[in-house]
């Protein structure tokens, strides 16, 4: 994704989320407080900052007159009582920005930080961690993002970016050759094809009817190990399925390419993030 | 909210979120498989049940022609392998509907199990728990929705239903009294209006001002427990800030009336659900 | 509502009202004027000024090269032959703005003069004048503020800001008490609520159910008077039904907090406001 | 305007007027008052209804479940105490319409009511009440409407369906057949084409410009009467400004074909009509 | 159509261009190319140029960094190697650019250049070329624009700016003077009304009821003329049906006011526009 | 595409189709005639079908009372005067629907007419052909499906859902090794990767840097032989530039796997397809 095109994206992210705070009358208590003022966004614990395009969107939408200014990038490291970002506007508006604001960057970093974690304990393998799309619905752009910001990799974005054939669809079919033969006819020969594995014969099939990727599912190390060599370069390698910060190590050092971690969404709790106004 | 509400509003959310999954030819591998199929959600841990308005909103969306039929209702306790629901359609509509549909059920049972947890603490005191604004950008409805699933109360939606008067707010007016009065002036007559006291003298100010609610923030147990007595009933009791499950019975046990918690919403972990086509 | 807030939502009501004049090919008759022209608003009757921000809105949506300058603000009384406003701009964009501009400020002022004329009636009692929920449909917003422009408060916004008990619900309940249970259980500790009574023992239940605000609905005088009394600072008391500028005065005398009226927006003539180009 | 666009337009309304009452958790009060319900829907006053395809399909779209049977048509009289619908469904979705239903029918039947007025007191005549583009910002299609009920015409909907040459234009363009030529050319030769003259010359050059419809703006009697004479059917002829009930029999005794009024949306009260919910 | 409305209308129309092409995680493969870059618009063949507005509008829509300065105005002649426009922005921006804005000035500017053609074949008579409803659907309004480019008139833009009575309605009504009061009856007085004839004692009643237009459907050419010089003035003339560039001229030497032709925007190719980067 | 996913999106295309022919007061012509009535779509050249669920959707749009029977499937051929559908419903409605629902069968049976055209040119070889992105703006979804059922494939839908790299980012990367790393670090692993290239030494560089597909663009017949001959099934060969049904079959004759060509969307006139009202 470019710049512009995540901004877009972020704004439309911003737009409905201020929808959920402001409505009827906007905001029935700070709407008094129509004196310039400044605040700051401080970290209460350290992480990985995302989240800060949709901040800024926000921002504008709720009040052009409010100005950011962000001490870090996305993607950047900070610790706790870090500045993340100041900002000057209308107490009002600073006020109406705030809870959304935060919530974007609170649960946004959290996903970065998460994802910085599983690439840490991969680093010099040559592995790369990369998202799912087990993504909080109407999040997926910008949690997708996040990982990116985190050091992963962000994956296929959805049904209709890539082919995935799972077991459900081999099953289906009646076989690995059979289903590839199926969705490739359907989706065209430019569209990536990622084939689910559970041993080696099945993997064999997959490589033979042209998978792009292959996807070792729940396997264990020794088959993993196994699988790779197999392959030999004939398609980018792909474990999934139970990938835990304790575990994640140990796969990469297969020599696997790709690690894919529903847990970079899923059990990324939020950091801690504030907005202070100055006295 | 009342159960048409609560559908229109998971349809909304449902058809955002499949957006995401469905774009451009739609879904690449799973559109060839069109014959008839059953499948299950199935449980991989216990939890306790939210998002089955979303997903049988997401169901109806791709395809009129899925049927499911849970085997819960949001707010029941299921454990692991217990199957929340049976779903008959063609294959292809199954499988653009899985991974939206199990992304509602799986972060949204994740807050209903978190809040179960904090309210299970709580039992047997007047503390209810409640939901704050910390929601994850476009999901606020259905995550206030499901602390109610998980036992909790929903609190104000946003700025717009209630009146909160924070220290800034405080800080900018100088004084309880005074923004009390500001912000009664503009907000008008009937909206409830809560006021954050750090102290039992702001506590005296904010119920000499008329609020409907006091919100103790951080304050030490002995603080609260005096802050009670002092109240008498004058106004409803809330505390918030570090609610942690550790901490939540003793706070629970001095009497208060509301506990409000932004771990339901910030540390709760997915659920792990997940849907099986049958062979 | 802050400024900011306020011109959002007038945008939104001016692109729904311009998109009524201008479809398909957009204005056939005055497209063809692309002259540099200036025109002024002009009253042609007396009144109170509302509907400002969504005729500058109106404008910046038909033509950015409009400037527009208002010579009175909302809330402002003007005479018959005062300029409310004057415009810069090509003559084919001030006539393709003409029609809706003029719409909303004819209505509005509407509004906001009939206010102004319950508010004077009023003068001296501590009686507020309060909008209703008997608004144009699609137009609530800016009628509500055209009330407080008239110097009236807004009262609720809809069903979702503010709980309101009204007969019905008490009926259906089986009485005062078991209907503010019912309703305050679901909405929660914080939200705003008002039962309306029509006799004194319903008063007394209402209390002390908690209610926050007692509407006495089409009550004579000395129930009013009495109830008043009743109540002694322990709720807000409003009156509504019935209410007219021949009776509203005698009303405001009893001491009550709030007068509720249908008429400011069901009553208003609209005020007679047109456009002029300069030759 | 056919009976399914209609629908589709009165749908459209609906959905926006209810969504200023419901957002957020719905509706706070009536949500839990789930039991089936009877009501009514019952003139308090005399009139002519409009706005029963707003209430009907702001009642589909509240809750399917809700059955509403009009016992009057749009256009029908009716009076004080006569019952206009009737409405069985849930007692919550019930009063989460009302406001809103009431809304659309009062205003509606408002101006339906108004122009009946106007057309009986031109009734024997050749002249049609006609509607013009003062109608309430976001309501036009709807008012349009009622004015049809009212037995009056619609005129033209916008400034996109036919042109209208004013006094502006013509100023503009320094002459009417200067302005006719110059519009006719942009506009093309199908569209209808109204021209609004001062006076004799400037009639006799619409007519030989080709207008379609000559538009007396604020002639006296006299001046109107030789008008018609002038026009001779060669056009048809409308007269506008400043049209009163009080006036508005002896325009039509000229012979005019046509008489718009703004006084039928702008000066046109609500009709009181209420719902009841039965015991 | 003024310009102001015009760039409206473009800009819609290029904002669902735009997300043809970029959905999901944007551009795959531009998004690294960030550095400034030159680029321009060139002619592959000769042609007229149309869809202007809608090509800048898609430039600002994806980047508003993006430069555009167009060499050719709307309605300009240009030849293969023609430099139409140049872009300075940056290289990623142009590039997710270029198939939207290339495919707007390739399908519009072919419609002109059809049109130019029909244009240049009835120099010297009064006939207008005219567009049709035959357009591609969702892009109506450009298409009719393009046809004005080319020097054609617009006729009328849909269902509801202009009345059309052809045979069926005349069959459904039981001839042409029932069928055109129905529908003026029920059209109002100000709307343009054109009946399609197919023969000379059709043409008679048309003209006898008020039509504003009438249409010559299919005639030959000594029908044609006979049919001018029966009108005589009294209605504008139009001929529809089988128009090609063969036999355009022939018609429009009988002396009608108006051809239409669907042939402008259904038989017309693309002109081959190219955008090259600058090395 | 299955079938509920192309439903949706024609549905989609539909509305926003008849949004061009019906506003203000909708169909001014073919409202009062509200009878049943029967009607057939009727081919008036040979063709292949496209458009049926464009069709459907609109009729269903206008008016669920419209019963529409097709008589071809998408795909199927027909010659001049068979009949493709068969519609009851009241007249008004069907009018409503014509020229909406003829544009979207004319325009898309064009588009799948000239693809069997191309495709019958290919017949016996290995070369499917395939459509481009050179679409018509906003009806990219449903000409990619025209060519479907003419017999090609559908080919990318935009720059979201596969990665192609041209001599743009070629020169702008320095080389095709570099272009590709680039945008295959961006892109991730699961993307497909097209790479264009003019000669045979790009041809081996985009092997080596794994492309999926190559693209010869341009290229004379020996050229392209040679290269299907170096490539030796280690990539998708794909022929696009310059491609007529002329030179169709000699490419294909070269053994390339794919031709594409844009000629299927941007040179194919529209089908002649008329909708009669019966007697």
């Amino acid at each position: 994704m470019n710049g512009v095109w995540q901004r877009r994206v972020a704004r439309e992210a911003a737009r409905r989320a201020l929808a959920e705070d402001l409505a009827g009358f906007g905001d029935l208590a700070g709407a008094v407080f129509t004196e310039e003022a400044r605040a700051q966004v401080v970290a209460r614990e350290s992480g990985v900052l995302s989240g800060r395009l949709a901040f800024e969107e926000a921002a504008g939408l709720v009040d052009e007159n409010i100005a950011v200014r962000f001490e870090r990038r996305d993607g950047e490291r900070f610790v706790s009582s870090d500045v993340l970002a100041r900002l000057v506007g209308p107490a009002s508006s600073i006020l109406a920005l705030e809870r959304t604001g935060l919530n974007f960057v609170g649960r946004l970093s959290g996903v970065a930080t998460m994802t910085a974690r599983f690439v840490a304990e991969t680093e010099g393998t040559r592995a790369r961690i990369a998202a799912t799309r087990k993504t909080t619905p109407g999040l997926r752009a910008l949690e997708k993002m996040a990982v990116v910001h985190g050091g992963g990799v962000p994956h296929r974005f959805g049904l209709f970016d890539a082919a995935m054939i799972k077991d459900n669809h081999i099953r289906a079919a009646g076989g690995v050759a059979v289903a590839v033969a199926a969705v490739r006819a359907a989706a065209g020969h430019i569209h990536g094809l990622e084939v689910e594995v559970d041993d080696l014969d099945q993997l064999e099939d997959a490589l033979a009817a042209g998978a792009n990727v292959v996807l070792l599912d729940n396997m264990d190390l020794a088959h993993i190990s196994a699988a790779v060599a197999r392959v030999a370069g004939r398609a980018v390698v792909e474990v999934s399925g139970g990938v835990t910060l304790e575990r994640v190590r140990e796969i990469a050092a297969t020599g696997v390419d790709v690690i894919s971690a529903g847990a970079l969404t899923t059990r990324s709790p939020w950091v801690d993030i504030a907005l202070d106004l100055e006295a």
